[in-house]
């Protein structure tokens, strides 16, 4: 059962925003929804995931979505894994690596470059404190600079969040979600 | 060896921000200057964390801070744990509080309202998976209303993100915290 | 990169079952032709998976596959999550339950009889060196009777192995189940 | 307590198998009995057991009966380190190896060989989720077959079934094989 | 490979302790010999060991030597196991409870008093950080005066250094203590 | 809440080593006086500290202290980490390493024989069943002598068994220690 918050008095424009996921998207994701009772959470949240999940990187957007979906995998967020597996099966027109990165990310065949971006993903979510050079020497290996390794850290790192905020308050994704690019 | 981004131009807002915080601290944190390569991330960052900590809340500033040190133990993050432990002994005025909560929050002697409080923080944390309603009613049977559950969750969660941000690049905390009202 | 076994001649038996198979599916599941090489062991696997699954029992098949896919999402296995989650597509009409299942059984909401079944599936997979008279108890409580506590303890069981089985040579899920009732 | 679950009509092939058990081991393992409620389970479960452990295969009677012990002392299943390690004495004829495959296989003086097989079959107990080919390359560089890793894989996966059974419904294990082969 | 260092002259004190082990015992159990190199060494360990296992207690020695097996069972130290072992096997005539012990406790019918003191012993050795006013309240509800829990504590704790010392620098159980008591 | 233990009578002997504690402490440890109502014991664990931390040795008493707090992170003992964090601060001049032990020991900028020593003593402290040959020669490879092997394993073992009784009695720290050598 997910927490009772009164949705409160949203800024023209945060309405707008919520006007525009409704035309891209048909609906306005439940994470938003669920920040609506505070318009400044709300700008906050979105400014900041906005930024993170589009603004231009070494780090392609099926690639930011990628690495939201294996961290997800560990925490089990089912709020994440079912809105972020559907962007991945979206973005990557294969509808069997979002399925793969929902389960065990290990079992797809990935190039060297996917591999590495997910296995430092996932090592910094299950022990953070064992990150060393070493992982971060791994990713240059792999072709990453150093502003893609912080752009690797900052995507997982965020969905560490947003996994625990979606189990926290119990979010429950749109329904839409699941059917999307199968 | 923390990463080697170039910092970048910033914005009036950011300068005047970034002045403040030497007026008030005597120094800027590492953690904003690690931003510092991308005004607009940073930008986003200040503004998400500032109304985290700071906007009003059923939780006292003290509270959240002592979540920041709860989680950033189990993560075992240094930069955190420099700076937040330091926030805890300033805020409680109680040395010993920020150095227990460093190293097992369950040793403190502590109300039962924080005992739930910091409980709540460090499940979601380590078994984010396992995180249900019971949990949720424990809070509201420590007398946390559904606002308050969403900002323990909230902080608990964004020092998730930020334990693990300072792990992937390797950010150091300033030198002046350690010796911060010992 | 799966086990490179040669397929040896199979018996009149399994090529019936392997021509009804075809009928039935459309295909022969790729566990039962990665036994294919040793005809015995064949026959073996399949005697023993068809009582377990099929065979009359107080736990409905839907609920055998909820298990399977309960446990193998512990064990994150590729295989029998592809598999089995479209089993429980298919069997509860629900393809929401399917994923819920795959991603976390806890966020599902389920009757009590189904949460005591899984939450006793998944404690047998995680630490069955934990399981104790208490927890046959719970499922005695739960309104199952002595045999549908051995038909819970041999499914999740035989997952174990199974999950393993397949981790062990990389079995690869057929690509029909992955669009099989969405 | 174990479940009670009463004895039913065996058919004649399964007495006579209970009978030849009496005769060559003085005894029916009490797993056979646990199976003794349902004639076609029994037949199915002892088909499957003896094509698994005294079939030709790659590995010897006593290889196999030493990834049983090792497995079962992850899972800390008293029936099957019980009656396997009884088996490990007997078939050595090295009390000792016996005593430290059910305490720590690590602390055994093993062959590259056998150090390779227990890894493989401990790693796949505990994380099967991180096999990969590189585990199977292992094996191979130790001198093994692609049939003897589907064995290997096999056995470990069998007891990962059976050391749940046990605990699922207590099953015990008889007293005689406490003293063999001391 | 245990550490090769080279035995050195003891003490008249600690030559008749070796020749009183001989008397009774039948040999020097290794772990003093391993001490030997160092008599000042030798006589901390031997005096600290011996007030804990023989001075008077609320605990039996049967009781102190169950818990030694406890603990190193979780710990999975070849040595102890093997000596220990042996030592409950002698001290309460019943070799299939030493047996029991070295596998997995829980699965012994042990009177409530044992297994609460099990218990603690095992939750003190995974978790300690996690041990509270509320384990200590469940030894005296047990029957536990504040001395036995003293005790029980010191019991557990050592062996948690006498497990790890015998990893350190692999040493090796004497030959004779398998067959003990079977 | 601590054990309630009345303090016995002691010998004359621990009298002066009490009053020595004073003198040059200002307080007797509280570890002490939690052994002091039984002086036997108090004689066994001050002789067999005073050896392990005090006698001569290939490590250094600021490398002894430095093997005591980080073994007392994992186990994450609030009294050790108060007592031996501030005797590293002292030992060392470094007010900051003896932080950085205490939170996350592989943050801290620490020479290739100090991070060897700790990274034996934490792999010791939380699977010891994993130590190997490979562990020992990595020692030596950082130049430590067998003898000094030992001590390292024997200091990370008595704190593994320290850090436990604290918390089986609930030990507390001396309020001296936090504000020492800041």
């Amino acid at each position: 059962m997910a927490l009772a918050l009164e949705p409160g008095q949203l800024s023209l424009q945060n309405e707008a925003y919520f006007e525009k996921c409704r035309e891209k998207l048909g609906f306005v994701p439940n994470v938003l929804t669920s920040y609506a009772d505070d318009d400044a959470k709300l700008s906050a949240f979105a400014a900041f995931y906005n930024d993170l999940m589009l603004a231009p990187s070494g780090l392609s957007k099926l690639e930011r979505e990628m690495i939201a979906v294996a961290v997800s995998s560990v925490n089990r967020c089912y709020y994440c894994l079912a809105a972020h597996g559907a962007a991945v099966r979206q973005l990557s027109g294969d509808p069997v690596l979002g399925e793969l990165l929902v389960m065990n990310y290990r079992a797809a065949e990935l190039s060297a470059r996917h591999r590495a971006m997910l296995d430092f993903a996932v090592k910094l979510t299950e022990t953070p404190h064992l990150i060393g050079e070493e992982d971060r020497a791994g990713l240059r290996r792999a072709g990453f600079a150093e502003r893609d390794i912080w752009d690797i850290g900052a995507v997982a790192s965020f969905y560490n969040m947003s996994n625990r905020m979606a189990s926290a308050v119990d979010m429950r994704p749109n329904a839409a979600y699941h059917g999307q690019a199968r």
